[in-house]
Formats: C-alpha cells, sequence, structure tokens
C-alpha cells in the first residue's frame, strides 16, 4: 500500500538507498535545497508547490520540515525470520515491546535499534502502536533496517525464546538490579513495558532478570524511548566495552 | 497565568507536591479510579464529565488521558539563580539545548535530568520551544524540579561558565571521541543541538570537548531526547560508579 511520508530526515534516507518514490512534494520557502540537491543527484524528479493545505493533508498533524514523498508501506516481519536472519557469529539482541503506545516513542527507539546492534522488535497485537507513517518520519529512516514482528502473545514468545536460550530481561522495578551490574553478553530480549502502566503481570512473570536505572530525583520513571535507549546502550557498552 | 495541564503522571505529581489545583476534572470511563483516590485522600476536589469535546479543547492535540487541571503557568529561573543554588559539595552539571524545537523532547529530557542530578537546563530565546502544557505534560512533573533559565546568547553564557571553571561538552561528531571516554567529574555543561541542524556554527566553536555517540547502523543521528538521555546517565556514571 502507498503511503505519504515525511520530513527532512526520513526522506533523506529514502533518496540515499534507492527506495522507490512516486512522488517528491517540497513546499516553497523551506530550507530544503540541500535535498532537492540530492533527488537532482540521484535522478528523482520533483515538483516544489506553495500550497501548505495540501501539506497537512498529507502529513496530518506531523511536522514535515517541507518534503513529502509517495512511497510504499511498510511490512512486518515473521518472527522466526528475524530469528533466522541472526548472523551466526553475532550475539543476538532483540527488544520487546509490551503496550507501547506513542508513535513517537517507537520511531525513536527503532532509530536507537539501528545505532545498536539490535536484530528485531517484537509488539503485540492489541493496545500496541503500529508502523505508521509517523513511526517511520520519527524513525529517520531506520524503519527499513529493523525488522519488526507483531505477535499475538508476548509471554507465550517468550518463553519460545527462552526454550532457544534466550535471557529476557525486564526494564522493571520490583526486585531489580542496576542495569549497570548486567553483563549482557547472552542472547539478549529487553522487554520494555508501556508509558502509562509498565509491564503487563503476564509478560512480567516470564522474564529471567529485573534491572533499573538509578532515578536521583522526584520522578519515578523515564520516557519509554529514552530509558530503552540507555539499556541499550549499556548492551552495547558490554560487547564493545572501550 | 492559569494552565490547563494534563495526563496521568503530570497530575499525580501535581496532586502529590500539593500544588495549587483550581479545577481538576475527570473524563468519565478512563482508568484514573487511583487518581480520583489520591485527589480524595489530598482534599482536593474533582468533578467528573463525560464531554469529551471539552477535554480536546483544553489539551489540544495532547494526549490528556481522561485527566485535566487547572494550575499556575510555568516560569523561568535566570541562570544566576540556577548557578548560586548549587549545593557547594556537589560537581554542577548543566544543559544546554541550542535550538531545540520538539515540546516531546524537552518534556522527555527534563524528565531524565529529574533523574540523573542535573542543576539546570539553558536555553535560547529565539528558535527554541518553551516551557509549554505539553512540555509539561511530557515532563511528567520534571518541570517542577528543574529550573530552566532562558538566555539572549547561548555563546556568550558558554563564555560566562568557562570564566567559572565549567568544561562545555557538546554532543557533535566532528573531531569527536567515544563519550565512555571523558571523565565528567569536573563542572560540565553539556550541549546538544537542534533536532533538524543540530550544534549551531557559534556555539560549536564555544564548546571544549566534542563527544559521539557509536553508531553501529545506517542511520546518522539519534533522536534528541535519546542522545541526551545516553549522555547524562553516562555523567551519572562517571560520578557514581558501580
Amino acid at each position: 500500500m502507498k503511503q505519504w511520508i515525511y520530513g527532512r530526515n526520513t526522506i533523506r534516507e529514502l533518496i540515499s538507498n534507492h527506495k522507490r518514490i512516486d512522488d517528491l512534494v517540497f513546499l516553497k520557502g523551506n530550507r530544503n535545497d540541500d535535498l532537492m540537491e540530492l533527488a537532482k543527484k540521484n535522478k528523482i524528479q520533483y515538483r516544489v508547490t506553495d500550497n501548505r493545505k495540501y501539506f497537512s493533508e498529507k502529513a496530518g498533524k506531523g511536522n514535515h520540515q517541507g518534503v513529502l514523498a509517495l512511497t510504499d508501506g511498510y511490512d512486518y516481519t515473521p518472527l522466526n525470520d528475524i530469528l533466522s536472519s541472526i548472523p551466526k557469529d553475532k550475539q543476538p539482541l532483540l527488544l520487546m515491546l509490551d503496550g507501547l503506545e506513542d508513535p513517537h516513542n517507537l520511531g525513536a527507539i527503532l532509530r536507537t535499534c539501528d545505532a545498536t546492534e539490535v536484530d528485531g522488535v517484537i509488539i503485540g497485537k492489541n493496545r500496541s502502536v503500529g508502523l505508521t507513517p509517523t513511526v517511520a518520519k520519527v524513525s529517520t529512516g531506520a524503519i527499513d533496517y529493523i525488522p519488526v514482528a507483531q505477535v499475538t502473545n508476548l509471554s507465550r514468545t517468550l518463553d519460545k525464546l527462552k526454550e532457544e536460550g534466550y535471557w529476557a530481561v525486564a526494564c522493571e522495578n520490583e526486585e531489580a538490579q542496576d542495569y549497570r551490574q548486567v553483563d549482557y553478553n547472552m542472547p539478549t530480549v529487553l522487554v520494555i513495558g508501556s508509558e502509562g502502566y509498565g509491564i503487563s503481570h503476564n509478560v512480567k512473570k516470564h522474564c529471567d532478570i529485573n534491572v533499573i536505572l538509578p532515578m536521583a530525583g522526584h520522578v519515578t520513571s523515564l520516557n519509554a524511548s529514552v530509558a530503552t535507549a540507555v539499556l541499550l546502550y549499556q548492551v552495547y557498552n558490554s560487547r564493545h566495552p572501550l
């Protein structure tokens, strides 16, 4: 299915990766000369308009930054395909998101996943944000590199992964240790809960280790994409120490 | 100036901190029984309505989660007041945001600042997001704890801070070292650039050290609140090793 995608970074990635673009539109007066140059260099036709309304129709509430492209939609990947495509010499790393609702968070998380060697993301079919144009925009192209599996039952998926040798590490306050105490040099599935309610009771029961981030102040939790990033960089640090 | 504030976590903080609330409204059918209990316990009157339109009027595009409160607006703090209020026995830590535009990023960053012992945030007067209700909501109450200074000239402010013994550490790719190589046990002002354009040329020239996060994949930058969080937790780790 064709979708309108928008935002400077997303479209720069689309062009740079020679993705099929059916229509590329710039809004007059925005600072996008660099992208027009890049389109020219890649022999992609574009048009310029001063029809601001056209942009808000296509991008909805999103911050389009004066550039739109019509392109193919985003697909999910079966979990088995993700698992079998992990290189044999790589320590596997998966991220499970339990009930994440905010497309900005999912987009930012995909971006971090690309930077920290995550092999794939697992989300539930219910009550979770999926792969929408906003997610694509916020991910600045990472959505093209990080496969996302949608599964019916997160707890059962955790059990299956544990049978295959994965350790399930939950970002969860109860009976938790400091996230820096764990050596993540093991096949790891990191489990992150939803913005308002954390990890659901059932999923929690299937995790092996709980970790917390130190919180020196008054608020009791971090933004979901922020907490995920600090943990993923800690995994990266475990696996690639200085 | 009175403002409508919304979101479960923000309002929980308001109530828990005995902030003055002039009106507290719940939307019927949302899962907010816990907050109503908390309001009762704190002797704050509330009303329940099924007028969904009233909520979207007050919260705009924000995700209100079925709870609204009318309360006092948010003020900036003069930089000198921030500096003089840092305890003598604490290693100072400031965060300068150069041109940050997205209220979600600022809110998430304030939340992380509260968790990582940041003494204050500095933003420019031009082209930067300020302290809006969306920022307050996303900060889940951290806006009440982290003072924010608005200054006219970021470069001159950096010079002033350097005269007072601060080191300016920029999150910036050029001539940068791995962020884990720096010992942040020094008075530090961490400088973060805008979402689309990074740190401006003038501000860059006034920084002492450039650091980067390793990026193993294809995308070339992280979300601003994510990068800030990984760096702030590294500062925390420098100062409070395991």
